[in-house]
């Protein structure tokens, strides 16, 4: 990469929004977009879309707009979407289950590639053509298999020590579905499924009026 | 509330942690928290702790700590959770079914009250022990039930018109599945579950290293 300044991170979890949308445009056959429109899907302002897309080069030309095909295939690059994403997935119960069905992960390039529980009762079973292992697993299958991402589905009170074996099998991004908050080492990211959380921040405002 | 300043967005985002740090250290017998303590939890530090919680007033007393007992009680009146939030869900696909069947949110004051879809296959089933309802009696039952808060488990496309329908019967608070940004008026409040964005976001660092 030929920029090493790193983006704020508020600028990395818009690039998403934006590859979303310029899909949906695409779809639409929409060949060139301006930031105007383009903000105008998001809630953004233009100048804050050409100010995020600067950090990561030249993108599109004053008062032609974007090019919608090149503009997605340049922030997928950069998200690291021009290829797929093997994850191992810790915590087979319904949520888990859920996850493995859910097809808009495999879409996007986020790829199941293992499953595990502590519970002897669901090892050897399969999940959405996944066979689930042992979690004592977790350390020689990620290593085989290079897993870097992985996702927690295990109970709070679990998640703490699930998240210690997978950073210690060098797993280096986690998304986890536990309500708890996760302490993990520099150099590790986690993110966080918390819609109880998410909620409770929104009664405020509500108890407020 | 004495107070009238409004705290900044992010941090009314990290009361919710709090509060589920307080009720977990309770759950462990903890009768007393210093900032310090309760920082390291939920990797915000002792200084940030203090700050966010001094727009809403005085807690603890400098050298003592926390009463947790009274500081979560404190929060959860302050993120209004000191009664039961009856929700709207719209869309009981495979998500719906999981969201009403998650206890997380009974458990944490969130009650789904009303379960709408379009689909004349759906309506008069019932989900967790609540019948569907076609969703063209939205803007009825939510009146009736005095309902402020929606989830929303529809696909996509047909987001944004359930958003429209629902801010029209006066739903101010909108907690969506769907991945895509709603445009709602001021004064409603939209937060997102879109977990393929989050690692996306993820993806990029890995990408870079």
């Amino acid at each position: 990469m030929s920029r090493t300044i790193t983006p704020p991170d508020v600028v990395v979890r818009r690039l998403p929004l934006y590859a979303r949308s310029l899909r949906y445009l695409l779809r639409e056959g929409v060949n060139s977009v301006s930031s105007q429109e383009l903000g105008e899907r998001i809630n953004v302002t233009a100048a804050q879309i050409r100010k995020d897309l600067s950090y990561f080069g030249e993108f599109g030309k004053q008062g032609i707009g974007y090019d919608v095909e090149r503009l997605l295939e340049q922030i997928e690059q950069i998200l690291g979407l021009d290829r797929a994403w093997a994850v191992a997935l810790v915590g087979a119960g319904h949520l888990g289950e859920a996850i493995v069905r859910y097809e808009g992960f495999r879409a996007q390039g986020i790829h199941i590639a293992a499953i595990f529980d502590a519970s002897p009762d669901k090892v050897g079973h399969s999940v959405g053509g996944i066979e689930i292992q042992h979690s004592t697993s977790i350390p020689t299958v990620v290593a085989q298999r290079g897993i870097e991402m992985a996702i927690i589905a295990v109970p709070a009170d679990r998640a703490q020590e699930v998240a210690d074996v997978l950073v210690k099998a060098n797993v280096r991004a986690i998304l986890s579905y536990a309500p708890t908050v996760l302490q993990v080492p520099d150099g590790v990211w986690v993110r966080y499924i918390d819609p109880i959380s998410v909620i409770h921040s929104m009664t405020f405002y509500l108890a407020r009026d």
